[in-house]
């Protein structure tokens, strides 16, 4: 039962992975079509976005399938049903990359982004797409120090965010009122994609430990990670 | 054993509806500090956000132990699950609802909105109380008709939400970009907080009928509802 149980929890997390892989491209592709206004990629996210969610649906019935014939206990259950409430957060993180590809849609041939913020959006895109790799990577390996060293990316993240509107709420903004729309909507679709990725990160923590980690827990754990000298690179 | 999961199902789905209600009750009074720049009552939705947390916390170990101890299976089995993916819901509705307020407090003693877009809120936050309080209903009583009946609401807001945008987009939006970004933020909280009615609503039919409707489904059970003339008011 105990052999067969692993089995299957292994494949739940690699699908999970897998799921995470997908979010991960999206967000890539979106980007790249948002700052280059390239319509055929963000065709391509909005086209093969719907995997994502079949893979969502696959997940949860995998899971499903685990309780119902393993009668998993204790801290067996709780992975599980940890893997049921990821699946929620990997789905929105596919449906924000999906976002952004559709106001790339919608603003074709036009760039949905004045070139002054550009800059902002390839940096929040290209650690959006690191946070959907190691939400890739902490689903396959369950790494808690790694899950927890999300926290960094993420407070990169806002940061980002915190400037962006900086940027925006200037006197000297100068793209107008309904640019100021879409960089809104979109560096808050960025930072929650994060937020996701983040709450994965915990949800994992909490599969390996038991334990569901409060902020300060996390931020604890990622110093003492932090400190290790020898921490290998490849985590 | 069935008698005993039955009970604490009712149960589960009591406290569900207990924290959709807080859930609510917060949208009521943040709707209510933005529209009337009430810094008190602002403070008072974020000071009594953690309760709603401490709720999902609540009726996310109630489910384990009705996992663990009960062993549902089948239907069973899927409502307990729901029940937990119901939580990361109305959690979400909490938070929004904290936002919100937290715009409030951020530009007191200014108003967060101008003027010209308060009808806009004070009507997305009636539909979003509404929803709040049929959110409750439906969790305790279980009725997929009154759930595919959300979807009615949620098409309220969104047509609110995109109205807000043109006035948003008009050349004669005269209050700047500052207050254009709040607006947009905010605009997004109320719809975001009906998405996830919804969801809750669909989860429920699914909770009933063992089987999670498209949006089509849901469409199509709604205008049966609406096609019978007997349809009793109070659901």
């Amino acid at each position: 039962m105990r052999v067969v149980y692993n089995e299957q929890m292994g494949e739940l997390g690699d699908l999970l992975g897998e799921m995470a892989g997908l979010a991960g491209t999206a967000m890539e592709r979106s980007t790249r079509a948002l700052l280059e206004a390239d319509l055929a990629l963000a065709e391509q996210v909005i086209d093969e976005h719907e995997k994502i969610t079949e893979l969502g649906a696959i997940c949860e019935e995998k899971a499903f399938q685990l309780l119902a014939l393993q009668g998993p206990v204790a801290g067996d259950l709780r992975a599980v049903v940890s893997g049921i409430q990821i699946v929620a957060d990997i789905d929105r993180m596919g449906a924000l990359a999906l976002h952004i590809a559709k106001a790339t849609r919608r603003r074709h041939p036009n760039h949905v982004l004045p070139d002054e913020v550009k800059g902002y959006f390839a940096e929040m895109g290209r650690i959006a797409v690191a946070l959907g790799a190691a939400t890739r990577e902490i689903l396959e390996t369950r790494d808690p120090a790694r899950a927890a060293r999300l926290h960094h990316e993420d407070e990169a993240m806002d940061d980002l965010h915190r400037h962006l509107f900086t940027v925006l709420m200037d006197r000297e903004w100068e793209h107008g009122v309904a640019a100021a729309v879409d960089v809104t909507l979109l560096g808050r679709y960025y930072e929650r994609f994060a937020d996701h990725a983040v709450e994965v990160g915990r949800r994992v923590i909490f599969l390996v430990t038991g334990k569901l980690p409060t902020e300060e827990e996390i931020r604890q754990l990622v110093e003492k990670v932090d400190s290790l000298t020898v921490y290998p690179e490849s985590h």
